[in-house]
Formats: C-alpha cells, sequence, structure tokens
C-alpha cells in the first residue's frame, strides 16, 4: 500500500465533525478504492478544551493555524466557513504547496477567483464539490459526466430550508411564519434565516453552477434573487388548483444574447420529477444539447452528506497526489481563455408564464380595468380564479398569464397597482412548464 | 493549445454516428474544457460503400480492423456490439498501447475481467459510462461521487424498453402485447424482444453496477432475472388500488451474509421519485451509509445520450493522455485485493413484502385455505383485494403481505398451486417499499 494521504482541518464543527466520522466508520472502503489511506494529522479549532464528539481525536487539536499550515500534508480542508480567516489561511495553504478542498460556497463565490489563480500558480488543486448540493455529487458531474455537451439551462432546489418550509406550507397548509418556526425548531433554520429564505444562499450556490456550466462569472449579488417570504398558503393552494406546486428555484438558461440567472419562488408542475422533490431534499435538473434532461436528487445539507463529499474530493485529489499530478480539470471546468465571451443578460428580457395574485374592493369593472392594463403590455392570460368576496373585504383575483416579458409585467403591475381598487401590491410569481 | 487525442472508432452505427455527431456539433464545448481538440482519424464499418449521415466522413472509413488498430491513435473507441471480434479487436488496441472506451455491456458483463486485466498489464484503461444508464453519468458516479461511502442498496430503471411498455400500460391500459407492438413501432424494441423484456439487458447493466459499487464479480446469468411479460394489465390495476405503480426494476442489497442481487417488474409506491420514472427514462436510486438516498435519472438509451456518455470518456482519457498518466481509479473502482471477499446471497433469503394473484374458482373456504398455507409458511397478509366473480369462471384474489422470505412464498405457492380449485399458476410480483 503507498503512502497515507495526511490531511490538515480548518474547522471542527458538524461538517468537520462529519468528516472524521466518516474517515472512521468507512476506512476499509476508502482503502479499498483509493488504494491507501486517509490520515488527518492536525485540526485547527477555536477552543481545544471544548468537549467534543469521540470521532474527534483531541491530541490533534490545536487553535493556531501555523500548527496545521506548517505540518506535513498534502491537503488543506477548510469546514470553517465565513469569508476570514478562511481565504487568508488557503491562499497561505497555496503558497506552500498544499491541495485545497472546501466546502465554503460564500467563499468561494466572492473570493473564488483569486483562490483559482493562486491555485494555477502553485500548480495545486482546489475542490469544492460540497459546496453546492451538499452530498449531491452535482459539481463534478457538471464538470466531468456532462463535459462533452452544450448546457442550455439549469434549474435547481438548492436550498433545503427554504424547500422543507414551501413543502410544509404545501402539505400541512401552514402559514410562512408557522412554517419558519417549524424549520427553527428542527434546527434547519437559523435565528437568523435571511440567507436561507431569502434566497441569498441559493444565489451563491447558482454562481458555482453558473460558472462551470457556462464559463461565466456572475457575482451572487447580481442575480435576480426574491425570497420565498413572498408566498402565501393561499398562492400555494391556487398554485394547485392549476396543477403546479411552488418551489425555491434557481433558474439559469443560456441565450445567444446571454446568461439569464435567478433565484425565486417558482411554480412548477406538480407532477413532474422537480415537483416531487420534498422537504430538505435538493434537486438539479440540467437540460443539455445531447443529453436532454438529466436530473440528481439527494439531501442538500446535513452533517454526513455535505462531509462526505468532503471526503470525495480528498480522495479526488489523493488519486492525483498519488500520480504527481495537478491540474487534471480547470478548476471551473472550463479553460476561460477557449470560451467564447458571455454576459449576463438584462432580467427584464426574461420570458415566461408568471402568476399573478392582485387582492383588489370588488367594484364594477375591475377585472375588466386589470385585463386591459394586461393587455396594453402584450400580456394574455391563460386562466383565471375569483374567489367569492366578503362585503367591505378586498378579494384575491388570480391570473395566470402565457409566456411574458418580465419587463413588461413589471411595468403592468406597477400601473395596476396605482389603481384605487387594489388594496395591496400585487403578489407575481414565475411559472416555469418544466417537462 | 496542446495535441488533439486522435481517436479510432470500431462501428459506425447508431451510436458511433452520434458520437462524430457530438465531436462536430460540440467542438466549441469540448475544447473549452479538454484545452484541445478530439479528432477521429479512423472508422471502421462493414460496409465503406453504405450511405451514411452527414457527419460520418468517407475519407475516414475502413472494412478493415487493422487500418484502425494500427493508425496512430490515443484511443480506440468500440461501439460496435457484440462479443466478437469486439473482444479480440479491443485485446489487441490494449497490446499496441491505445485507451479504450466501450458502451458495450454485455462484453463487460462476459468478458470485462479479461479486458480489465490486459489493460492493467498494458498500464493503459478502458472506461465504460455508456454501457449502463445511456446518458446518465452513473457509472463515473459510483466510482467518484460516492467513493467515500459505503453503498447499502441500488435500485435502478436501467432498461427503457420495458419501463415504457409498463408505463403504457398503466397510464392507457394497455395489454402487454399491445404495449410491446408499440414498443417496436417506436423502434424502442427490437423484433425479437427477449433481451429487453427478459430483463437480460438490465441484469447485464446490474452486474456492472454491483462490481463497481460492491467490488464483487456476479456473472449476469447467475442474478435472478424476471421478466415483464408476467405483468399483465389487471396486475397494474390491483397495484394502482394499493397505492403502487409496477416498475421493471434491477435491485442489489448488501448484507452481512453476501449480496442480493435481483431484475423483476416490482410494486414501488406510485408516489415516490422511482415511481415518476417514466417512459423510456431511466433512474438508478443509491442508498448509502452517509449519503443516504440519491438519484440520478435521465434518457438510458438513444443515439444523442449514449453517444454523449462515450465522447465523455474520451475527454477523460484525454485528460490522463495529456498529463501521461493512466489507472487513476481501478477499472472496477476497488483495488481487489483490498475488499473484504463476499458472496452473492441465495436468492431464497430474499426479503420483502409480495404481491399475489391467485386465480381460483370460488368455492366455499378458498379463501381459508389459501391464507391458511400462506400462515404455515410464515406469511402474514397485509391487504387482500377480491373482484366479484362471473359463474363458473376464475376471479382473482389479490394478497398483499407483510415482509416475507421468497423461499417461503414460493413454497407456499406450490402448495397452493396444487390445489383443485386453482386455475390457473399464481402470479407473484416483489414490493419494494421505497421511500
Amino acid at each position: 500500500m503507498s503512502e497515507a494521504i495526511r490531511v490538515g482541518l480548518l474547522g471542527c464543527g458538524t461538517v468537520g465533525t462529519g468528516v472524521l466520522r466518516i474517515l472512521a466508520e468507512n476506512r476499509e472502503e476508502i482503502v479499498a478504492r483509493l488504494g491507501t489511506a486517509i490520515e488527518v494529522v492536525k485540526i485547527l479549532v477555536r477552543d481545544a478544551d471544548k468537549v467534543r464528539d469521540p470521532a474527534v481525536p483531541r491530541s490533534l487539536l490545536t487553535s493556531d493555524p501555523r500548527e496545521v499550515l506548517e505540518a506535513d500534508v498534502h491537503v488543506i480542508v477548510e469546514v470553517m466557513g465565513g469569508y476570514e480567516p478562511a481565504r487568508a489561511l488557503l491562499l497561505d495553504a497555496l503558497s506552500r504547496g498544499h491541495h485545497v478542498v472546501t466546502a465554503n460556497k460564500a467563499l468561494l463565490a466572492r473570493h473564488g477567483a483569486e483562490l483559482f489563480v493562486a491555485a494555477d500558480e502553485a500548480h495545486r488543486d482546489v475542490i469544492f464539490e460540497a459546496s453546492v448540493g451538499g452530498g449531491i455529487p452535482i459539481i463534478r458531474t457538471l464538470r466531468e459526466g456532462l463535459a462533452a455537451d452544450r448546457i442550455h439551462a439549469l434549474y435547481g432546489i438548492i436550498n433545503g430550508t427554504s424547500n422543507f418550509m414551501l413543502t410544509a406550507m404545501s402539505d400541512q397548509g401552514k402559514s410562512y411564519a408557522d412554517a419558519l418556526a417549524d424549520a427553527q425548531a428542527r434546527g434547519y433554520a437559523e435565528a437568523d434565516p435571511t440567507m436561507d429564505v431569502g434566497g441569498i444562499d441559493a444565489a451563491q450556490k447558482l454562481s458555482i453552477l453558473i460558472a462551470i456550466s457556462f464559463g461565466l462569472d456572475i457575482a451572487f449579488e447580481d442575480i435576480r434573487t426574491e425570497g420565498i417570504d413572498r408566498v402565501t398558503a393561499d398562492d400555494i393552494r391556487f398554485a394547485k388548483r392549476f396543477g403546479y406546486t411552488v418551489k425555491p428555484l434557481a433558474v439559469a438558461k443560456a441565450h445567444a444574447d446571454g446568461v439569464e440567472a435567478r433565484v425565486h419562488p417558482t411554480l412548477i408542475p406538480a407532477s413532474t420529477m422537480l415537483g416531487s422533490v420534498h422537504g430538505v431534499f435538493n434537486a438539479v435538473l440540467v437540460s443539455s444539447r445531447a443529453l436532454g434532461p438529466v436530473l440528481f436528487y439527494g439531501q442538500g445539507a446535513g452533517m454526513m452528506p455535505t462531509a462526505h463529499s468532503v471526503v470525495s474530493d480528498i480522495i479526488e485529489l489523493g488519486r492525483n497526489i498519488q500520480r504527481g499530478t495537478s491540474g487534471r480539470l480547470p478548476h471551473l471546468a472550463f479553460h476561460r481563455e477557449l470560451v467564447a465571451e458571455r454576459a449576463q443578460r438584462d432580467p427584464r428580457l426574461t420570458r415566461c408564464p408568471f402568476y399573478l395574485r392582485f387582492e383588489v374592493h370588488d367594484e364594477p369593472g375591475v377585472l375588466a380595468k386589470i385585463s386591459g392594463i394586461l393587455g396594453d403590455h402584450g400580456i394574455s392570460i391563460r386562466q383565471m380564479l375569483q374567489e367569492t368576496s366578503q362585503p367591505g373585504e378586498a378579494v384575491p383575483v388570480v391570473i395566470l398569464t402565457h409566456v411574458a416579458q418580465e419587463g413588461a409585467v413589471l411595468d403592468a403591475i406597477a400601473a395596476i397597482d396605482a389603481l384605487d381598487f387594489v388594496a395591496e401590491p400585487t403578489c407575481y410569481l414565475r411559472v416555469e412548464d418544466l417537462a
């Protein structure tokens, strides 16, 4: 058996502990696949005296990052999260000739380019399967499994917290507030849930998927991002009556004039594969020229799935280390100098059907006015639904449009919301008629 | 840009033509990912004068295999099918120092071991993504994406023809014969459909999946294989009433005393992800220790999906060729000398719920006798369904059992089928209560 692959671990929270558990529990399988063992030699923690999981060897703990970086290791694994000191430590690790595995999507979405340049200069690799889709090997699949194809579009349910909440609202009729409280009670949502429910976490992941699918860097802040807090239990109920389910979707599509990117709650047909992804599960549907649709499904978060992706990455690097090679694949899948230049597309150009819920005081001529303004903006109506009103109360008028341009829809909504009989800002959700 | 990867193609039928089309149509994407082009330099065909797709360059055609094998190539791609001369040509190619890509599941299932030994001796690679699951990158995922985990079980819908037929029977109430005629008319089934509907194609694929998931070689002939021809439209209707759908499933599970392997039409809950895989689509659900369930879904056959997998394999080899390396992964995922020995498990030990359809003449005491014999064999009844009988005609009695041992069920059926009131051999189908 050849030399063990030696690893330094930066961080030992949930994912770090999971990595140590997998290395211990699956040691036999890993050795049989890699041909050698993986040994963690040093672990950076904030407090070396804290009581930890039995899988964490106390003798390896240190609170001094230099002890990890200066150790005799092949690979540095970063599972501490946050921008700093993670960024500085990984740049240091690369300059010392260590390879890097990271699960840190926020770091990659903001400082990925800097890390990858440093890695190329040092002839070392940075890989990051755990950064998107938890345990689903989606990064590896897009970089290698789909390497021969032209990717047209991808649709991801890549935030488990949001999907859990929308599933609870759909299956149990819960309100948004109750679904959030439930998610927090189960540990699926943070005390401040903004990153998840606001779509920011999904936008960071989408920016990584776009880079490796289309060869284009989009800052996650530039992705049109809308949270699931705009969805009510009523919207989910109305969507059902049209045959749809509401899912937190990250969407990217390649067009001749640029790449369309957006994150928002979306109506998709309930009977599809993606419409059947419930609870904390994640899935990514990829549509490409030769392959057609392919879908990858699994647990998008959690200690063990995420840790598994980290260990798979260590194994991949181990295979390169055994052969003394690096840079086998470009970090972001493409040799950028060989990619035709592309830009992000103006989101107002997005075309899809829309779900519109108007809250109106039921006066004569209301429907005529709404449909008139929609018509003036080139928006035609596919289906409509109106509930009976209680005297004096606002009543929802729900319209499903044919394919329309986002810019026109937003303009029409602005015009309609200025009318006297409109009781509150109109809710709009996009529709994706996936097969 | 570095030297092009040069390829010799053995065979230019549907998949071979697809390979040439992808290399032409996706040339830009492939170059941007691999950093160099892939050039086909010679193509073996039976008849060089036959009229072919415009993507096939006539100048490269030859009917002499030596012209391909002796050409200055890095990779030989085998898409001719069958055992010979494919086997002999690939052994020759390896001895000349060429790497090999093959889509030939039958060849691998029968002669894989011989090819892999020859490849190891020649320090060359044989890869085979297209052999299972058409366009779904399932081989790559099992070999690399799940490399850090212990796989417990896999469930595959890996024969598109059978799934198309059972879907047609389920959705349109077609008979088996009509569904087969429809599949043949669309080109999904051969004139002799035995390989597909009999489960042999799926058993060959399952033997490959078992090798790379569990490190165990099982000859496909030793896998308990039952065809979908035993399923009637009535069975599908009854299954629906129990909340199930009938799917052509390949199943493998690891137990302490061996690996269970089987291919047969199976009742699975209709509302699950795997139960939502319809038509010619394929999917593989893998259950492993850390990851939990993951599912991969896509087109399991067809010119372009299968050809895409072949080209992805050429790209993978191209990355190794650029670095002058080979043997990065063991062909069948494991270093066999490091795998704990395992055997196939006696199929009679399989435990699952069973669907039983008895065709009986409705006499007093029939149910008591059937349930008595089941009880004597330790089989308990979960649900039962009986349709009203026409005088003189046999009537179906349908029973869903709790989990039972296959050996006991087969023994009980033999005892029941010997009774006077039983009009025809009892139909039994296995049930998998997947989540």
